[in-house]
């Protein structure tokens, strides 16, 4: 009997034309649960129990939206051990620190800053014209359908995580789509949020969870009239699959799709702390497998007898240190084939050659280097991600081939420069930063770009192809929250009619208005 | 010789794969300018200086780009008595007031506005987070390219309007595609932007003109490498031809489209103030031959008497107005197909029939009717577009099938309630508004749509099919400018290579910045 789906605040079977079973990374076996395909009759009903539970949703204040954010949150670190097991179970991503110490509370706290920031109501920009008699705020879009990626379980998890936590904080009911790759933490999640709706206001079907759907139905679903917006992470290929079919209709849609994260380290920095840096790239390149979107997939380097030594002692890391566990079946092969993509494309095997392993899923860490002209001669293949322990190390002529090289880069999550203390290569930095600037969305100094902290002015987002629009993030309270979200004016509408955060007294004395052109968290008048 | 198309700071020759001409409604002759359909290597030329331009947009302050713009709107002044009798020629619209008092200042207004938003830097939201060193901003897309409508030749012109000013207040170069109703006025207001290039310190492609491309070179203009986004008003079936084009390499496209802007009048309502309504309408329907984005095509009723009366009274003013000219052969055309579509569909004619004159462009006024029932069994046609100087008059049975008809409406700009100032209709309001809301981008109590207030409240956008994306404005300064704009994140980066507004000192005193969570036009720390 496979598992069942959660519809409309009901834990019932599913319409599935198959099943399917997630798989321990470390092992291989499979894992004794079964989870139905839906059929679009799942979908169906999901769809519009989520549309009456928008409807409700709109009628609650801020303050009910948070309680349900937090008491899910209480919910999620009751069941912490369970969750982590589970995930564990899926992903092989370690307990601690990783699961237990690190992505849970991650989890929590992006659930109680979006209960805040609803709370709070500032994200909504509320914009009053008092002479106009024109007022508009951000208002909720409608349901949101979340497809979590394979690599947070926790934080960006189709129930749990960061488009979750933003869609709900906006007002919206969320259909999750679980990830193959860990269907059972999924249900564990949306079985702690079902507890959380029923001992607060929110509707029933705040939160639903299919598991997996065919393609067709896939695209049916973010097409469908009664949805208000997706928020995809994952592979780019079935991503824009996913956005075609919700562009025919106008239908938002937010996607964060892939990037290889160059970093580019200067001839200064590189002749001033050496060993320093062999250790923060090896370090970010190789955390959990390389299984990070913004993992420093493409390194960049001037050469020279320092990039030598530079790369030597990177090889010999890459080599020593043990392959991690990655994620699924499918990260094994996809990062197989990257490799050969980039191989064939001129890429030089250092060390690994992401030969898999076959009583776990894994592969060597595998290092590639290629020179700069080889690079410009076929730079589309040249930039596969390979999404795990791989690494490309580019090697260019001089910093201005390093601009020539920027230049044709794709659109990427971040892009990093390193440089030296001393300002021997402030000349090349300004050489490349504004190039760089143009093709990422978080642009660092000194600093590898794993870390992506949940802070107000995260930008978690960048230039087609690494998302769908260079706007918006997926990271970073309050501005994730705007994706889900429309704007709504109300022009010569009656004062009693207004929504309360449009009212001429603040409705909180906290919430950030925009009023007559100053930013003010008073009353009007 | 055909005229000249403006690239790279110079009136020069197009590559022309043919000439077309405009034509003046009042007397259907053709104007005697010939302008050039342009082959896809003035676009390529275009596109590479604007790229150029872009660079170097970005190094100059908020003050030199606002500089440019105050230039410009000195100009337009300057020229606004030649700028007046072109567009009078082209499009037939009243030199006065319409262009000369209405819709110039309107649009010298706008540039202003701008001006002043690129000059306080505002609209970029700067977000800091001093605790983590992060600090975000919203900075230029890079060169948009505009495609204005034929229905207001200044205030949303592809190098004088809306969409222009906001492109260049965001620091982007525009390159303008003339409608093709109206190219001499578009190109008299890209010599006075020209004049202003060289007057001030921005770069000679920071407005660039072409008239005309084939369709396929417009589907490639807009999905071309260089550029950064897009802004299109015009006809519905052009713009998802050119929207399916960005949507493939996933560039920003924001288009406004169609609307028939509902307006319900509630018994009430009617019953209280009949020919205050009658006047009203009938004077919103027939203001400039209907042809606003935000004309109020679809009036909802509930029947009785005073609905009869209303209509009878309505009736007499559409029969007894003289029909304005309307912009082009292709508007009346078009009105015709539409009328045509309806009444195919089952509306019924009250007066006029959109017969067409032969001697201007023009159309008899058209009212037309349909019941709730048959609009319910055919809503997809009954909410045809008829552009132009047509009004369909749906009349319900009652309040509850009016909040039928309104859950069947597609996405608009607008929709509006009248209702009684004693509150007989308040009971009524509330079980139609909230549905409303989730149609329209600006809800209107008591008034009727065509006004479109250039305010920071303004919402001029909506749902899908009425524009591309339900969460930006074509109108209303600073929140126009965001569509041409990335989030951009600094993360760690040293505090002298920060631009200016993410310094800890406040650029100019008077820039509101997010930091810590709290508004602010200090400086920090």
């Amino acid at each position: 009997m496979a598992e069942p789906v959660l519809i409309n605040g009901e834990w019932k079977q599913a319409n599935a034309s198959s099943t399917f079973q997630s798989f321990n990374p470390n092992t291989t076996e499979p894992i004794p649960f079964e989870f139905p395909v839906s059929s679009w009759s799942d979908c169906d009903e999901a769809l519009s129990a989520a549309a009456a539970a928008a409807s409700e949703l709109r009628t609650l204040s801020g303050s009910q939206i948070a309680a349900f954010l937090r008491a899910f949150a209480d919910r999620i670190e009751a069941r912490a051990d369970q969750l982590v097991e589970a995930a564990h179970q899926e992903t092989a991503l370690p307990k601690s620190p990783r699961l237990a110490d690190v992505e849970l509370p991650r989890t929590t706290n992006q659930l109680r800053l979006a209960a805040q920031a609803a709370e709070e109501g500032s994200w909504r920009q509320a914009t009053i014209d008092t002479k106009a008699g024109i007022r508009s705020v951000y208002e909720a879009i409608g349901p949101v359908a979340v497809f979590g990626p394979n690599n947070f379980p926790f934080a960006f998890g189709s129930v749990s995580g960061g488009d979750f936590a933003a869609a709900i904080a906006a007002g919206n009911p969320v259909i999750g789509k679980a990830n193959s790759s860990h269907p059972r933490t999924t249900q564990l999640f949306a079985e702690a949020a079902l507890e959380a709706i029923q001992a607060t206001d929110v509707p029933a079907a705040t939160v639903q969870l299919i598991y997996r759907t065919s393609h067709a139905d896939g695209e049916r679903l973010v097409a469908d009239n009664r949805l208000g917006a997706v928020g995809y992470t994952g592979s780019r290929s079935a991503g824009l699959k996913l956005k075609a079919a919700a562009d025919v209709v106008g239908k938002p849609i937010y996607l964060e799709l892939s990037s290889v994260n160059p970093v580019v380290i200067l001839p200064g920095a590189l002749n001033e702390r050496l060993d320093e840096l062999v250790d923060e790239f090896c370090t970010s390149g190789l955390m959990g497998a390389g299984q990070f979107c913004t993992n420093p997939g493409l390194l960049v380097l001037c050469q020279g007898a320092e990039t030598d030594a530079f790369l030597q002692k990177v090889a010999e890391r890459y080599g020593s240190s043990a392959a991690g566990t990655l994620l699924s079946q499918g990260v094994q092969k996809s990062l197989g084939q990257s490799v050969q993509t980039l191989q064939a494309a001129g890429a030089e095997t250092v060390v690994g050659s992401a030969k898999p392993e076959s009583n776990r899923f894994a592969c060597e860490n595998t290092l590639l280097k290629v020179t700069a002209d080889a690079f410009l001669a076929r730079p589309e293949q040249l930039q596969t991600e390979a999404f795990g322990n791989c690494s490309l190390v580019l090697i260019a002529n001089d910093v201005s081939q390093v601009g020539q090289v920027v230049q044709h880069l794709e659109g990427n999550l971040t892009g990093c420069i390193y440089s030296a203390t001393n300002g021997t290569d402030d000349a090349a930095y300004n050489q490349i930063a504004p190039a760089l600037r143009q093709k990422v969305g978080r642009l660092l100094n000194d600093k590898m770009p794993t870390g992506v902290a949940v802070s107000m002015a995260m930008n978690h987002g960048g230039p087609f192809p690494a998302t769908g629009h260079p706007g918006f993030t997926a990271v970073g309270i309050p501005a994730s929250i705007h994706r889900f979200a429309v704007l709504a004016c109300y022009d010569n509408v009656r004062s009693h009619r207004l929504p309360n955060c449009l009212q001429d007294k603040n409705p909180n004395g906290k919430m950030w208005r925009y009023v007559d052109g100053q930013w003010t968290t008073g009353n009007i008048g």
